[in-house]
């Protein structure tokens, strides 16, 4: 009990045993004493050497290099996700050293290679190619998390040959990403194929009955392959953060 | 009777004791005319050779019965469908002389053997075996309907080897049903291995985000596979007689 | 033409040259009568002194004149809704001699005053400022119908002593049409004081919550006064339609 | 009593006992003066001849028993709506001289033949046989409530003869009540062949898709034919309310 | 900053100037330190002398008895919400001496008479008898939590005036809870007469459109009078947990 | 003007002109009595000291500017929501005086400073950066409406310490308003920590299964702090106006 | 290539090279073969003379033209669907040579005139002239893919006698796509009229609470017809797939 | 058996009796090579020591223990989810040997112990005590996968305190499975204060606005910690499954 601890904390304080300041660092390091460490907690991603990550979505170009030139002031990279072109290009104007990829909506301030401290392959696997900017963005998030990513793109089920034929690539992988549009029925089909765990992406893409991507998010919830979990519609950026923790463990 | 009246107008016409004139006003005001034409097309399915069909919710044994004796006075076949083994027992002590297919919760008064009139082969495949009572609705159906009808079960896409080590069955169908609850993308790998149209049924298999089926319906209506087209959730018997009209081409 | 159709066929029964159990035939396989009557009868509105309607959504101005022009060249009124600004404006530069009431987005060509025929008073009620636009749409169409029509805006339920104060006039109504969005509560409290069949309209007025109209749709389908039945969402011509009928009994 | 007070209060100002200002006063606090005329307001279907009307459903026979038992003491009609059979024999164990339409689920304690005030015929039209207690509930209430009613039964859009063979019917009528399930699209055709107001009543027969009758809604609110208005799911009675006020106009 | 008085309040324990025990203590005040003091804040209803509550639904009458067993024990009072008689009789069994409001489904053990803390009337008002549950147990559970409250009854918006015959009563109240199902517009009419807060409480009462209470929840959301805020479908217990938070202040 | 007909009708009863009874039926016939008292309860927001309130979506600047005039010109404050900078500049053209506030998109006429009359402090908690547009339009009408307010933004509960080292500032509040989007958890969490009445504003912010709030608002319903009710989406008004009632008890 | 990796397997296994028990092992470890039966599989249109089809929403014109530009420069004929005039301008200027239906929204490069392979009659049949558009995708690709097409526009079921004028052109039929938004009761009339499959489309017409096109979704698969089954909505191009398949059976 | 048709077709390949072009043609032919490979792929849960999983619901005790007693003689274990006290006994008394976990529903035979294989902790953490089923199901299901577990029940977000209080047991977790129903914001917590992968597992626990889960569903898609992926609504073995595969990596 953290009551004890503290008495006897306290004591030791009394007794001198432990300096103020060494028993100051032992409280900041107790989850809830509001201390350098716990301000460091909510930067948590920081020291694990994930950058800072900024949703760029109703944010102005002003906005974003403000809070883009407050990281590279301390040194720190720092990855804005959903940002368009005509934005990026204004954002690098006032900070510049910036590198843009427009395929995934990633704007990137940082070194140019990051160095891979994950453990092993995360796969994205992508249905169609009107699914490539959610997958490009989840590919370009989880190199700059650190790990080494390969593209597996336009594997829809509809034509299953195509994905079969690349059943060993899917073996390597030690966890999975697969995003889809429409039915969103390719993560049940890779779920299958595969004994790693698989993180689904639905898709915005389709049209009418796929309602913004509702067909897909239900049917990767129910999907009959057991190893699936699913992230929110579009969300490329999330299932690279969720591969990121899996691929370090 | 309606086409009596028309023979009493026509003949007096011929004996000149009605005007053309007189004769085109009393038909102008005839929304359609009642022929037998008109009365056996409200009977179409029974002229093709498709057997009556009776939808079984929400009747009562007595109900049922009482529609089934009239049709075998008439020595006309009946298929109800939907009909739980009570009912069906109580039916049948009512009108003796049917079969009751549990699985398929399927009441038969008819043919043992129904000739076979349909062309080709009705491929039924299905996912899970809780999806086995609408595929044997499904299977049930079309044969009493004169199709040769083949059930492909458990080949759900999670394990996607069963299904292909039966892609040599799938392309000799004509036409295909393919079951499914859950994420219902059984249609779509099934769509993209063969040149045929393929009726999909989504079933309310399924817990939670599967929402009664409608998981498996927006997936099936999203489907990346254009051959395929839908019936309602849990209708075996409408994908059966798309499949025996089709059949019959 | 059918008509001529028949007449030869009569004609030639009548010279006997047909028989008339072949001129039964004949008909028989004729699915309805196409005569004047039945052709009239698509024209309905027309001989009952209603205007013919265009819906103006997605039609372009050059299209909506074409139209108009056709009545015009016929000597018929016509009444297009849901027309901008923009689109009167071209319209009637191609078709001169009608009015656009901008407030209603009612364009009109036809007499300035539409002769009185229905049989009392149509009252068009409506809840908030938002709402106007539909309930201008239902007077203004309720007035090319032949309708005596009064609006008595602005008494929303948050305000229910407005309300009262128009009571004697709620009751000199014969039939009521009740405009609201937001939570559409507006066509319980009125149906609750007259005695008379009130035609419920709900608006997309609103955010949130009301998704576009469907929280005032639900309420108004679930009210707890039963005299009031619902057309859809911002239909106020559907209303003054359904009023129009009721109006002339 | 409020009638007391205010000719307490009248009285006073006529003795000269109370100034006409400091009466104004008193009569401004008055929220509303509760007279006769406003009480009988509420029960304003009394008043045009129209019964009370019960809603059964969650009503113990008891408590219907009590409602009813103090009508008939005021020798006043009643009806009860859904009302199954053992409930209606055990309120018609305690309040003998009812009557229970099975089919319509009413319960009726009055006159058993209504005088006919309505003006003239109301046609109710149901689709397939399972909108039947619906549409014997629309039939049962507008009886009851004065109208001289007709149902015409089984006339589905999938079978057009059977409706079209009634067009005369269905002109006669003065008021329609449409009943449907599944798709609803029933009034669509029945409210292009009338020019008479159409009050259309989804019913939440059907399964899967069908979403316990909101297919239907959602195909009525959306008919083509626009002198169609809708009441809720199943709500024959209030159909009947609305019928029963159009055609006393 | 909170690193600054744990810094000052070390150096004070090591120079003695401080009692660890008191220091201690100190600590057990920091919001986030697990002290007894966080520990109470757990029981924070209890200090404020609300009753423990406890959601009936779902649990068995033996868990129910533990649980009230235990409080009993301690000598506090404690409310169970959503007990249906059966279940209230076998937990009365096993632990005497509660009471069972059958109406509300409240089951209380406690003073039958609980002191009034509140500062003025909390005033429920409910509008239609099928919503008396939900009012009842916002009126019991009011009741146990220190209020005076009143019950207004059966005044559904389509009856005005006898809503509007309250306004004295609505006025008197110090914060309100208005009870409707189907529509849901009482709260709006309510809201338009009153400046107090409005406690909104959609009931699941109603068919078809109402769709378990969604109808009468979004007409709540969107209600035109801003003095409305809403709690979840049928909970009464919630609404009345925050009329009794507002009317201590 | 009503007051002048009841004068009247008073005089006649003093003057013998008219008999009590008379007077009584025709004051029976008034369905409410529209005095002063009356129909200064229209104007109930403005004698309470609270400025009049237009929604500016959906109205021109023109008519924001005129309904602002006449409120000025009757030395009234006016406070419109809604308003983007473009229309805010054409309004003050036409109407100087006022002050826009961009970031709550609230346009203010009244004094600078408005004197503090509510009792405690109303604390506007915020989840993240996307919601402060809504939590501003709750802080600048809150502060309109004569409270002590602040603001406590950027602490989403997945950094659940940025909250917690502000729970003292949560005790002090007398109300607390809560905004937050995406899953809208932030309500939940404060609510426990507080036993104050708790509004909770749902935002539109966020993508895919956010559906435009409706993830949010679900959320806020179905909180496990009961002493938390809900607004609309995005209503930071509704929640300020609901405050301001609650912090003048 | 796969086909010469087998080549030389077996190859090696004739000439004693490979021994058979450790070339099966080899062939097991495959997880397919990918012979060119295979790949002509992932081309499988092609080879039935189907042209290729490019789903145009959403790609630049620069990448279509780069796929049709493939595509032309391998002789093969290509239809890019979803093609609006602007678009098709600026692939034509890039890949001169095919004709685009601005009405089908079709960019088609191929023969003029495709040969008709197709068995019998395909008939599209539409309801509203909003629905022509999705019509004429339809018709335009069932003659891409080489059927016989006509098609039966503004037959709404509100005007009934229309479409019953036609009905021995919908007689001819061998298979029929009906198009409809709003209510989308067509198919369920037409389906009632044949005795052939019918493939019903609904379109996302209509306004309030035909929610882009699903009322009419849930109506067509409702049907009350049971041989209609349904596509996607606003999915011309794949009812002209699936009754493509069907007309060459 | 496939792989003795490969075998023989090499064989007949090496003895000259087959042609390799030919060979290739038939190898071309089969869809896949149906080997020892690809079979024991199917029973890939096997060759991991993961047990064969039956979903109970839907089987009755005849088919749940023919399942059992089929892996039973197979020597392999089988654990059936979802299995309730009255099914367990039936299914015992068929096939002795199994043990009943009555919290969880399920029921297992196997080893009493299973090894534990995973290499850290799996933390099953839980809302409120209605979610207790779904997270002894997660508990239950990775126990018997090889998993140390434990269960920190009761940690609602409304009590932050009590999750604060075992922040040093979530830190110890290798992989996180969070349960909560109602607003379901237990993820979003839990996943700001680990650095690890969170499941989330919504539960169909609360009532109105919870909508069966789907309130919980969509705030754990929405949540602003972006370590959070989904699983289906109380799927407790889904999460299992999952953090199983992740513990192993």
């Amino acid at each position: 009990m953290e009551r004890e601890r503290l008495r006897a904390l306290l004591g030791a304080v009394q007794r001198g045993e432990l300096d103020p300041e060494a028993a100051l660092e032992r409280l900041a390091h107790l989850p809830f004493v509001d201390t350098p460490h716990a301000r460091v907690d909510t930067h948590r991603a920081l020291r694990q050497g994930l950058p800072e990550v900024v949703y760029g979505t109703g944010k102005t170009p002003t906005q974003i290099a403000e809070i883009v030139r407050a990281q590279r002031e301390a040194e720190l990279p720092v990855l804005v996700t959903r940002v368009e072109p005509e934005t990026a290009a204004r954002v690098l104007d006032a900070v510049p050293g910036g590198e843009h990829d427009a395929a995934a909506r990633l704007l990137w301030f940082g070194p140019r290679e990051v160095p891979v401290v994950g453990k092993g392959l995360v796969l994205v696997v992508s249905a169609g190619t009107s699914d490539l900017p959610v997958a490009a963005e989840a590919v370009g998030a989880a190199r700059r998390f650190g790990n080494r990513v390969e593209l597996l793109a336009d594997v829809g089920v509809a034509g299953i040959h195509r994905l079969l034929a690349s059943s060993e690539l899917l073996r390597q992988a030690r966890v999975l990403i697969v995003v889809a549009g429409m039915e969103g029925a390719l993560p049940s089909v890779v779920g299958g194929m595969v004994d790693k765990p698989v993180i689904a992406v639905p898709t915005s893409v389709g049209y009418g009955a796929a309602f913004g991507g509702l067909a897909a998010l239900l049917g990767m919830l129910t999907s009959c392959a057991s190893n699936v979990c699913v992230v929110n519609i579009d969300n490329g950026f999330g299932a690279a953060h969720v591969a990121t923790l899996i691929n370090r463990l």
